[in-house]
């Protein structure tokens, strides 16, 4: 809770400022902030013992560990606590001792991106906003959308035109203001910055808040208490902007600093071969560039990854190992989970274990490692992919002869 | 548990069998069997304290009122304990004193039928099949193929032709054998009966399956207890094949013969006009008749529903009130929800909340009255008709001048 944030820190210039809800970037030089927290204070409030009494079951258990006074008081939807399934058969596959599968496409509206909108919500309440705004490549945006919509804030919301059908709908359907932008994400990115500033709007862009990612790490302290505290070797995921992984990154060295944990695991970062900026920079450990958008995982298709710094720390302060996918490997590991473990997740929500899968192969990762797999989207949010990865059912008239051509085939 | 069961009594003869785990209708007369226990036995084993200091956030959480041995060997994925939200907005909006919404949609295959699916893959389990099947006009099929698919059981699935893409999506990524009829539900069913008949499967056909309704009935234990046990006046639902009313229905008898609730709420039935052969035998007082099915809910699309008599029973049992709604009505419905509580529902999934709104505008359900709406099924499982609903997004090009533009018009 507030009480625990000592302030937030500028990345580039490393002052300290006040931690007040409306904040952004440093308003010195324009670097991204980062919450700190007192962490011998929360080691006083929290054990593994007190965690393991409370019957919240959502990412708001982990409140000593939130930057918020309180959860709010206006409605809000039930965000995190979604389920991590032992893969034994699949492990078993890819040849891997241990292999854990979170599925956090079971949230409200289907992916990660709740836990940095829920915390929006709450951050947009305690700033006395009155509307909220963002752009994203779609989960953000529908993830905001519906968030806003179960607290009573309007919602204005820049989505690129590529957006699936299936957010868009889900943005629709919660009533946000969509403006569809005929261009790359970067270009709506900064028209929706420009509108923000215009209009006063509560931002909820992600990499510019510095309060989301605080919200998605809470995926990481779900993980460490869902294992009983034994941390995995590496924590898998998918890269875009880079909000997600150095949100992981961040909850795992919160949890490493007050005592929960005792050693860190590695992140594997794992990005489209067609638009991999992040990995590019750390495999031949150079500045990033931007690149092209090209891959059909939307939701990691960004060629200016807006929180790349965060996201190159991250990587290389866990050790971290780089794999980059093809479209392919992602509509493969797109079939194999829901095959082998009954989780449909979008193409950026399998590219994580696409990237296992191929780190395995190439022996970055090592055959008795124990991995943790973060699906971050629901596949129904992307049917036609789920419909190029699987393919189309056997279609017959209602006839037995019919049913026995095909069994015979089958 | 199964010590607690006592026999499957059939609904026709009355007759009480052995609850063996492959039995499906009455083996004399044809008949649909319900699963009854020893209530008193659970009343001595369960009460509100017990359950309340269960970890176990699942279906399965009440084990002692299910037909099972155990929860089986194999892994699961995590169904039931979906989140209830009070309405309040939308309960003002509709004129009502209380509302909450019971949102199915976050289950593991983003529907209700996951609870009746995990049930047939224990109940597969225990009877010691190799596959399992069934016939569904899209929930009940893709929920078999994932929680069949994370249990490592093949499935064979039938579905009528029209089922919505992202039924048919997740039914291929979870590797499912789909066979894809060209004609009515009813003739789609028909064919996997002899079908399953002929191999020799597992029959995960709801209404012929007794096993089934007693996972869905855990829908209804999870809304007691998520109440505080304070049952609300009305619990509102869609009604297609009829096995999930009378599966609600089963549940909240249950809870009232162990005394773990003191009253029994009444059902509101929703069917769409354009397939109501329930509702309609229930408003003439006459025996049901097949209809045709003409509504763009296909999960609740049924002209002739499988499990009519346990469905009408309920209805009737409870005092039910029954209401009709038109495909116009079930797509506000869907914009009301997503616009005022984040809930973002398939049509069949959100038609109860339509009957709501009819039912207090016709004055069915008093003003004073509480209502529980259940939400069955996620509104991404049909991306075409939340669009249809919602509309698209206005579109422009990446210029602050066109922004303005549409900000006038907003």
């Amino acid at each position: 809770m507030m009480k625990h944030v000592t302030g937030a820190r500028c990345l580039k210039c490393a002052r300290l400022w006040p931690a007040k809800p409306s904040l952004t970037t440093c308003p010195d030089c324009g670097g991204l902030l980062d919450i700190e927290y007192d962490y011998d204070a929360i080691r006083w409030e929290l054990n593994r013992n007190t965690l393991s009494a409370r019957r919240e079951l959502s990412m708001w258990r982990y409140l000593e560990f939130l930057p918020v006074e309180g959860i709010g008081r206006r409605p809000r939807l039930r965000v995190g606590w979604s389920p991590l399934y032992e893969a034994e058969g699949l492990a078993r596959k890819l040849g891997l001792s241990r292999l854990f599968i979170k599925d956090d496409g079971v949230n409200p509206t289907a992916s990660l991106k709740d836990r940095a909108s829920a915390m929006a919500v709450v951050k947009a309440e305690e700033a006395g906003a009155e509307v909220i705004a963002c752009s994203s490549t779609g989960n953000a945006a529908s993830s905001l959308a519906g968030n806003a919509a179960a607290a009573g804030f309007p919602t204005y919301i820049f989505v690129p035109s590529r957006a699936p059908k299936g957010k868009v709908a889900q943005l629709m359907i919660f009533g946000a203001h969509v403006i569809s932008v005929d261009s790359s994400y970067e270009d709506t990115f900064k028209l929706s910055q420009q509108a923000i500033e215009r209009y006063g709007w509560y931002n909820r862009n992600a990499a510019i808040n510095p309060f989301l990612m605080e919200g998605k790490k809470t995926v990481a302290l779900e993980i460490a208490e869902q294992l009983g505290w034994h941390m995995p070797d590496f924590v898998a995921l998918s890269v875009g902007d880079g909000c997600t992984i150095a949100g992981v990154w961040k909850g795992l060295k919160d949890l490493h600093a007050t005592g929960l944990i005792d050693r860190l695991p590695r992140l594997l970062s794992v990005q489209a071969e067609g638009c991999c900026p992040l990995n590019r920079a750390i495999a031949e450990n150079k500045p990033w560039e931007p690149m092209e958008e090209n891959t059909l995982a939307d939701s990691i298709a960004v060629g200016v990854p807006r929180n790349a710094d965060k996201a190159l720390r991250a990587i290389r302060e866990s050790h971290g190992v780089v794999v980059n996918v093809s479209d392919q490997e992602i509509l493969d590991a797109a079939k194999l989970l829901g095959r082998t473990c009954g989780v449909f997740g979008e193409p950026a929500g399998v590219a994580g274990t696409a990237g296992v899968k191929k780190a395995v192969e190439k022996g970055l990762i090592p055959a008795e490692a124990s991995v943790v797999s973060i699906v971050t989207g629901n596949g129904l949010k992307d049917t036609p992919n789920a419909i190029r990865a699987a393919g189309e059912p056997v279609r017959i008239g209602p006839s037995m002869d019919e049913l026995l051509a095909v069994m015979e085939r089958l």
